[in-house]
């Protein structure tokens, strides 16, 4: 069954999807369709929050974080759009950073000059969440576990308190009152970005004008509390993480690559796992059948895709990030509906029904709950083999009509 | 919004629903239907193959299986319905053992006199695989890396041989030889016991004259072999598995328990842990929002069902099985399709749309190319809301299929 010219075929298959992310579960991608990447080069700026003061009750002196944007803020400071970012994703939403890089920010096929969130209109804004998963990547500033307490000079640890989506949002919320900014045109965010799209039009209806979640329902269900929980396992069982000291030392590499294995194929779906990979073997010559380190293509490429994704993320920030996105539900102290009937804003919602994070069933609920009250939902199914990342790789099919919602 | 009423009303639905096997992901359940138990007490029995040569050449003396019966083998030896077990199942598919057991075996709803598959007609007959999950629950007899190898008095670990779902049937095989039987009526598995009974028709079709694979699918796809190498990561993780050679010493039993909790997870669906669990706390008085440790119900309902099975089970055990299911495919040797041509038997194939291990599509395409020759298939659809595991504790629905199927 192995015959060279299937397994060539195979290879040809899987070097094409390579050039979308893989490597990671919800990365920067290449851009798809005509149009080119967002064309001034990016500079991420950052801002400080001196003291930060979290749902919990805990504070957190100088918060900083990492942020950039795309197009030019008009005089009225009424162009915003602002761009969540997903569990391993950061502020990188478009553009790049130096003409050579490979790949622009993760949603450039439809932010820039002419796209659907059209920059020669709109001024764009993202900004690193705390915890964030790529705190060793130097494209990313953030404030976390493994960043240094400012009074002791060492890394917070676990003493870092637990924050949730609401304290992501507050703090957008510090750069852009920094900014002068008081009204978004748009709040717009995939996966955990989409919770956050969430949380800023419950929490603060009259300063959001729009929503757009993408691939996102309204509340962490049992199951996705569930899978969370168990996307962590792997980093609490490596011995390496030693209840979460391990700064001295040396970090639990392996479990957290394991737990973004995990994170990388729950985010697809098995049209690519088949697809792409199907029963080819990693080696030539080296039959599954003959031993435990023998293994499928299918195997390695996860491997590898959890040890290159673990190189510039932490682990403990990867817990954090859990927790976070176990808590939430939109109205964060609320009833658990409250939140989604206080959104004013009209919603286009996005999202597949492949997706086996966050189920179709939960989007269309929680479409119907924010307009039982009368608010305006319009939905925007997409179409793709890749799951929950088709809300990152195939944006560019809700293009329409993000440019149609975004102009009404 | 968390109310004491609605926390009540969580609690009453989550007794009801424990009461049939949360605490595994594929264990023996209480039946459904009116029907009572299986009634005559079962009798565990044994055998043992005195040299056991693997599919990869190697040899295995002394492997010794449990195995039990329900109903009596006729005399011309034609009765017989061989029922192959699932990953984390044993060859308990009726009965009970004692008049006191607390559950009968886990399709005892459709065996038995009277049943779909009835024993005052058939002779029933199952049998513990070799690398049984279970090998220190008292009531499996297996051969495996925990059990001492004859010649060195220790436990095998990892120089046990890899097993293949060809070999299991070959050991059932070898038994039936014992027994004089040299056809089987019907064979019938859920899950990985669907593969079994995929490769008996595909590898002995003079033999097999009925097939019924319940939620399974002809061959192990890339997505399953991904799953697969993620369900074992928390085993390798956890250092007390040390390679395999823990013997000796302290068993993985952290690790263990975590894979298990991943595994019954998957094999169930959204609407059991979102309707059961929702986002209840497992504490009143501890949000889960004031410590890594303080969990949501679904979160504690998951520990205590992955220790629980831990005690039982091996962990090379588990890393055994995971590659057996990975290296699947029927015709175990040939090409991919050949085995699901070479079945000649009429296939009853019976699976669920909701399940997240086996999916529909798979199970429709398997089903697809048994028929392209003129095979005989005939495909029922379980409804329920456990997903994988309605395979099992949903089985009854197929009872009157079955029974047909069987007269034909």
């Amino acid at each position: 069954m192995h015959t060279r010219d299937t397994r060539r075929a195979r290879r040809a298959a899987r070097a094409a999807l390579l050039s979308v992310p893989l490597s990671l579960a919800l990365a920067p991608v290449l851009s798809s369709g005509p149009a080119a990447a967002y064309e001034p080069l990016v500079e991420k700026q950052s801002v400080t929050i001196p003291v930060f003061t979290t749902q919990g009750g805990e504070t957190i002196p100088e918060m900083t974080l990492g942020w950039e944007s795309y197009g030019t803020l008009n005089a009225a400071r009424d162009n915003v759009i602002l761009i969540t970012h997903f569990f391993s994703g950061t502020s990188h939403a478009a553009g790049r950073y130096a003409a050579d890089d490979a790949a622009p920010g993760y949603w450039d096929s439809i932010i820039g000059a002419g796209k659907p969130i059209d920059t020669d209109r709109f001024f764009v804004i993202a900004v690193d969440t705390p915890v964030n998963l790529g705190v060793h990547n130097p494209t990313v500033i953030t404030t976390g576990p493994a960043t240094l307490h400012p009074e002791t000079g060492a890394p917070w640890g676990m003493d870092f308190p637990i924050l949730t989506i609401r304290d992501f949002v507050e703090t957008q919320k510090a750069l852009l009152d920094q900014l002068g900014i008081s009204r978004l045109h748009a709040v717009m965010g995939a996966s955990m970005g989409s919770l956050q799209a969430y949380e800023w039009a419950a929490t603060y209806p009259d300063k959001v004008e729009r929503v757009i979640p993408v691939i996102g329902s309204g509340w962490a269900d049992g199951d996705l509390i569930a899978w969370l929980n168990i996307w962590g396992a792997p980093i609490r069982l490596d011995p390496d993480w030693n209840g979460g000291d391990y700064y001295a030392g040396t970090p639990p590499l392996r479990g957290l690559a394991e737990a973004l294995k995990l994170v990388t194929l729950h985010a697809q779906h098995p049209e690519w796992s088949n697809g792409v990979f199907g029963r080819a073997w990693a080696d030539e010559g080296r039959d599954p059948a003959d031993g435990f380190d023998h293994l499928f293509q299918i195997e390695a490429a996860l491997d590898s895709a959890g040890a290159a994704r673990a190189a510039t993320s932490d682990a403990n920030h990867f817990l954090y990030l859990c927790k976070a996105n176990q808590l939430f539900y939109a109205g964060h102290g609320g009833g658990l509906y409250d939140g989604l009937l206080a959104i004013e804003a009209p919603v286009l919602l996005i999202h597949t029904d492949e997706d086996l994070i966050f189920p179709g069933d939960a989007v269309r609920e929680t479409g119907a709950i924010i307009k039982s009250d009368g608010t305006p939902v319009e939905i925007v199914e997409l179409q793709g083999t890749r799951g929950h990342l088709d809300g990152v790789v195939s944006i560019a099919q809700a293009g329409a009509a993000i440019r149609a919602f975004l102009a009404r």
